[in-house]
């Protein structure tokens, strides 16, 4: 089995590579899984890891390549919106028979693949996979099985389907031709490194979205590493979730294990196999 | 000639109300034109001017007071989105005959009273009054007389309606029942400490919406004090918002003299009149 790693969004390093390079030289020493990596992913185009064309490109051969079986993002960071439109209607059948995995940034790519009936989830990046801890294994283990074992736990027991999102990725996709029909999802939602008054200002935006409302309800994964607000703004990022829910009158259902941690479990978009 | 003024988002100080109060007294010895603070605009709710409820009381008692003439919004930051829809639909005709002069956050109270024909202007708060720039003098000209000197200069030569917003502000409020119907409009936009990044992803956002390919044509004002990119991220705020015009085909008009500075130029909402 042979994982492709592509990377969509933020420049992504070299010494990045090796090190996921090690991870799975670690993890599978007999060469059961095997690791390739695009070479545009190395390309630098100011803020992106290569020029729109270049990371569209490279995500299309990957995702078309019949000797690759399933795709893993590289990193986030910022630009998987710039390219998700355009790539889809390049990909093949080839394509369509392969899972892939990420959040954060690549939540464009996951929308619009969710959205044209491509099998997807959200968990940690390729990247994260070499702080070897367990969410990254967990994940990978979904990616070349389809492994449930790692799955954030309220899928086990409510057999609705769910989409997990990063809130501001999400946020700048409603109403673009990137976003998945949600009617009757779970949808669980995190975010990392935002303050307090964005995340309130982007559950108005959410809540306000007549698609949104569609949802069967939403679960509020961590709001990690919140920047300081001054003065404190008085609401957790939970709690933020919670009360656009009730005002929206669309249901809160309580917490969602995930996360940008290595606690975070692992999200299937879509009904249950 | 008397005009209220009534905080909607962040807390508001009681010293930044009497150096407002100073201001007039020195622009206007004779008492010509006098100012009214709303006394639950000194309230505080965590990050807010008071809770939701004491603000949109405060807004409408002032909107629909005939003792007063015109209304400036005391400052920005973050919460007009809060009470923006809820307190629509108890303004009387009073209210309907007052101008309404402000930006930044206040923003979604600009977008829902133009979206019901009331008449607002993009321009500093009260609060940027007392920086005693000209800003602040020629917007509140447009405020007590409709004055259209200190407009922004494109106005004069093109005669299609206009509006104006801060980037962020209207990104969150697309799609929801804020958002006013801008087909055939000229918009301008302006932000203030945003990452390039993240004004990159709200262009994105902003020329997907079927709502916005409807604009006459998008100007950029100013991005003033963007934040930071690690690595820089090759584009000005400027050149973001013409390159997602030129992606989008939406037609790009060149600059607009607004933004969070002193040089800021007033843009009333619709056609001129």
């Amino acid at each position: 089995m042979k994982i492709g790693v592509v990377a969509v969004s933020s420049r992504f390093a070299k010494e990045r590579a090796e090190a996921i390079q090690a991870w799975f030289d670690l993890k599978f020493p007999l060469g059961e899984v095997t690791v390739a990596f695009h070479p545009n992913s190395f390309d630098k185009s100011g803020h992106f890891a290569g020029d729109d064309a270049a990371r569209a490109d490279a995500f299309v051969e990957f995702a078309n390549d019949p000797r690759l079986d399933h795709i893993w993002f590289a990193r986030g960071g910022y630009g998987s919106c710039r390219i998700a439109e355009a790539v889809m209607p390049r990909l093949t059948e080839v394509a369509r028979r392969k899972r892939y995995l990420g959040y954060s940034d690549v939540g464009s790519m996951l929308a619009i693949l969710y959205r044209n009936g491509f099998n997807v989830a959200h968990g940690p990046m390729a990247s994260d996979g070499v702080r070897n801890d367990p969410t990254g294994f967990r994940s990978l283990n979904w990616l070349r099985k389809g492994e449930t074992e790692g799955l954030e736990p309220s899928l086990l027991s409510d057999p609705r389907p769910a989409v997990a999102f990063n809130l501001t990725v999400l946020d700048q996709l409603l109403g673009t031709p990137l976003e998945p029909d949600l009617t009757g999802h779970i949808l669980m939602l995190e975010d990392v490194s935002e303050a307090a008054y964005r995340i309130d200002r982007m559950m108005f935006h959410l809540t306000s979205q007549p698609s949104i409302r569609r949802v069967a309800g939403i679960r509020a994964g961590r709001f990690t590493d919140v920047t300081v607000n001054e003065p404190d703004f008085g609401l957790t990022g939970e709690q933020i979730v919670q009360f656009w829910c009730e005002r929206s009158g669309i249901p809160y259902l309580g917490l969602a294990d995930i996360a940008h941690d290595r606690e975070n479990k692992v999200v299937p978009f879509g009904p249950r196999p």
